[in-house]
């Protein structure tokens, strides 16, 4: 059972904002985007990215059009210090592009922050301290003005270096008190004028300052409130930009963005896909696809929305949830009948009016601007009991797909629909995997093998029909399956390699088979699966290149 | 590139409520909470639940603490059906807890639901029909009044039956008109209260009023504009609870449902980790948790946080992401070295403090709370460029761990890294995984076998080193690795079964070799892996079945 959480959490606190404005506002224009997907091990990643990852993320934020890019933590990461200078020395900042670097308020950082620089044509130096009562108490045991000492330290010497070293012109100045949304207001308003202070920005060079939602704490309207009240209090309000850094705690990061735009904000630090540590940050492109979807142009491209899919989870090595905003691949699915219909009606009603306002029910957007499209998604309707075709298979016959499988058996299944007129039912389903992947599908057929099998290279003798006529072939490799690709290569003359081979186990005990999916790499650069079931795992194997093989010749 | 969204989308219509009074608001208590993750195909689901899966799916909603659960539209699919009278006359629901069941205003599925009702103590028939400006035109082809009626008809038609039926006393009434979020307030209004005249309801005999963000929109602003506006205006406004059901296809449906609290409403239709049509209904365990995190009472039990996952993840087929507010793996792990000594300062603030307040920076809840943990996540950490234990092995060795013996590996590499007081580096780690999995780890060594492998049993002869001298086995079974098995059976005295076996290429080409994962199930009911490289896949099995032995004797 839960304990009672009255006496271990408190309700977070409001702020005294009577006239609030913001509940009136509308978002009309999108903010300044600065892209933090790049920021080092903050972005806490299972795998971080080394430089290759990095250069196709940073390739696709410019693609996308994000103008402000944070690359990452040069003082703390040699990884991150040698992508910084690679984008210097390599010349891979587009003009009108900024790239960002963060830094903790200490001198050596500072420095070495500075020598990653050299040579950039702009960059924002983004500085940071926590300002928490919390931390301020626990972990710097310091009061307000060692707090505060703190960032004029560092901003000062900030000023200091760019002078030394030459770069007065092309660097731009970044302030975040770090945990604002666990710091006084007062107190955020007091260490930000310091900061001020030291910067002594202008509406001409506006200083940043960053308030971080380290850690969400509260509903978004007491964020949003919190913004309004330091929008409203700041000094010198035109010459900074106040730049929100929503994490997603409470599970409420793109709400507490727009609710803090309406307040005031003008940029938006957040991920693709929201991405970042712990429960991640804002997702930029489902805050851009709402404004996209309400008729604002959010200024970035999602267009091709699964090539970014794609990119973020190779990148990042974290999948995109089905049911991700404007990205999971279910989201422009529709299962029940009736929202078919619906959905049916209005494509029609569209089309009939001629008129360009997207007016689609249970649609919010038209998923053929995001490079999808609607009617593609092949799905046996789940109204009348049944399920996805991977899911009927690995629930009824006790086989997992590899993912390329699916993408090819479900091309097979929607040709099969698309020519009968209806979807398939489970039962027909399977019959049609084995038709096109099991035993029978073609030329060639498994009849037995034999190979003694020890630790080095081994010949093969392989029994097989062809066009139903007994046949003996003879092979040479590593191990059964090798030697056998060789002799059925030289049999059938297709000149294949094995690019992926999996294999496991169906049923258990007495009962249990295995199912072999080796995927084939053909001469033109294509590739196809080929399947086998055996109770013999090595069996099961030649099957599967068997099958992969008798495909291989019907396509060709 | 992007086409521009000017034409194509127009801005959500502002509500006109300069008086509003919800960001004014706190939540102080939990609203009535109402699970429709058993909601029939509407939720969505790739391969929809079964019995077994919505008995367990319905079990776990009554031990976390619901009192209303949603449990089908019987009328209109026959699984449901079935599934509402094995609840009735299984006896299967407690006392104090109504089940609610869905139905269109159509009089054959309204008599159809009464008779799935027969017998039962305590139901709410939740009637809807569509009633947005969109819906009206496009789908239905009806003026108000023609829409009113739909809703007037099946309202009427209900009070009818549950007369006929003699179950006036166990029946309670909810109406949603569907695609509220495109319903003009008066409308919605309108409609409602023609709703309300049928019913006639009471203070003591409420009437649900259910407002669905069918659709979310807006900004959640405007929905909690929305319901404020509705909660005002609504007639009979003491007679009737209303009740929220957002969706999340902007992304903000946990905002959107906190702010419509905030604005008067009662109750709340959600799922679990927000599972639904498209992008998924709002979350109740994060809203639940949130409130918890603000030392609100929810009144639903998420003390199992894991089993409540493994529920839904096996209920639903579909995965939990690793950041899910809560709930993800990751959300408890700190990757980054300033956090992990922030954490550690604030738990040891709060040991030496013995306060009961929680806190700790970077961690907004005690993961305890949850019945996960901080310090039992198993990372390399990040910040030094290194990753997690699977994604290093799989990046570097090219091997894909089953998630089983990723957990089993997990528990060595930290027993290591307790013992040595340091965290692993990568080459540690592939050596720990040598040690503890491949060759030479125990017992008995594998040297050769043969086996000629045709379609039936066969006999397998294996050489293989027991203590370091060459013994000769022999087995029976379905094939190489059945036999192999039931050699070594035989020769160790281990009585083992084989529960799963999984093996893939490692590399391409001619240097191509394959990994073997065998997980065996000991007497006791425990169960192990043993892993096994070669170039020959039945060679890398036999080893993986050794592997795992020698590991299983050494810890028996």
């Amino acid at each position: 059972m839960m304990i009672s959480p009255r006496e271990k959490y408190r309700p977070f606190p409001q702020v005294q904002l009577a006239d609030r404005q913001w509940p009136n506002k509308t978002i009309t224009a999108p903010p300044v985007w600065c892209s933090v997907d790049l920021r080092d091990g903050n972005q806490s990643l299972i795998e971080p990215m080394g430089l290759d990852r990095k250069m196709r993320m940073f390739d696709a934020l410019l693609k996308m059009g994000f103008k402000e890019i944070e690359v990452g933590f040069p003082s703390a990461s040699q990884t991150d210090f040698d992508f910084v200078r690679h984008l210097i020395e390599g010349n891979k900042i587009p003009d009108g592009v900024t790239i960002q670097v963060l830094t903790q308020s200490r001198e050596e950082l500072i420095r070495r922050t500075f020598e990653s620089l050299k040579g950039v044509k702009s960059a924002i130096v983004h500085l940071y301290n926590s300002t928490s009562e919390l931390q301020r108490r626990v972990v710097f045991k310091l009061d307000k003005p060692g707090i505060v000492d703190i960032a004029v330290k560092g901003a000062t010497l900030i000023r200091k270096l760019e002078k030394e070293f030459g770069m007065e012109e092309v660097i731009r100045h970044e302030y975040s008190p770090e945990s604002f949304t666990g710091t006084e207001l007062d107190f955020a308003k007091e260490i930000c004028e310091a900061v001020i202070d030291c910067y002594e920005p202008t509406p001409q060079k506006k200083l940043i300052l960053n308030l971080p939602a380290t850690v969400e704490m509260s509903t978004p309207n007491v964020h949003a409130d919190q913004i309004e009240w330091f929008c409203r209090n700041i000094k010198k309000r035109d010459s900074v930009l106040i730049s929100l850094h929503p994490h997603n705690d409470r599970g409420c990061a793109v709400a507490a963005t727009e609710l803090g735009l309406l307040a005031g904000a003008d940029r938006v630090e957040g991920t693709l896909f929201g991405n970042g540590e712990r429960t991640g940050n804002v997702d930029i492109i489902t805050l851009a696809m709402n404004m996209y979807s309400q008729g604002v142009d959010p200024g970035l491209d999602c267009s091709n929305i699964n090539e970014l899919v794609r990119m973020a989870e190779y990148c990042n090595q974290l999948p995109i949830h089905p049911r991700h905003p404007y990205a999971g691949e279910l989201v422009f699915t529709a299962f029940s009948g009736s929202h078919q219909d619906a959905i049916n009606k209005g494509f029609k009603a569209m089309a009939a009016s001629n008129a360009p306002l997207w007016e689609v029910p249970y649609l919010p957007i038209d998923p053929m601007d995001l490079g999808r499209s609607y009617e593609a998604v092949i799905r046996i309707n789940s109204q009348s009991g049944k399920g996805g075709i991977a899911y009927i298979l690995e629930k009824e016959h006790g086989i997992e797909l590899p993912r390329r499988l699916q993408i090819e058996f479900s091309k097979v299944v929607q040709a099969i629909a698309d020519g009968e007129g209806v979807e398939l039912a489970a039962d027909r389903l399977w019959s049609s995997f084995e038709q096109e992947y099991l035993e029978g599908n073609g030329r060639y057929g498994f009849v037995s093998h034999s190979a003694s099998a020890d630790q080095t290279e081994q010949d093969v003798v392989a029994k097989i029909t062809v066009d139903g006529n007994l046949k003996t072939i003879l092979g040479h490799g590593n191990g059964p399956v090798d030697g056998f690709v060789d002799a059925i290569r030289k049999e059938s003359g297709l000149n294949f390699d094995v690019a992926d081979y999996r294999e496991h186990a169906i049923g258990m005990g007495a009962n249990a088979a295995a199912i072999a999916y080796v995927e084939l790499r053909l001469p033109d650069g294509s590739s196809l699966f080929g399947v086998g079931i055996d109770k013999n795992i090595v069996v099961a194997s030649l099957k599967a290149v068997i099958s992969g093989v008798n495909r291989a010749l019907k396509k060709h």
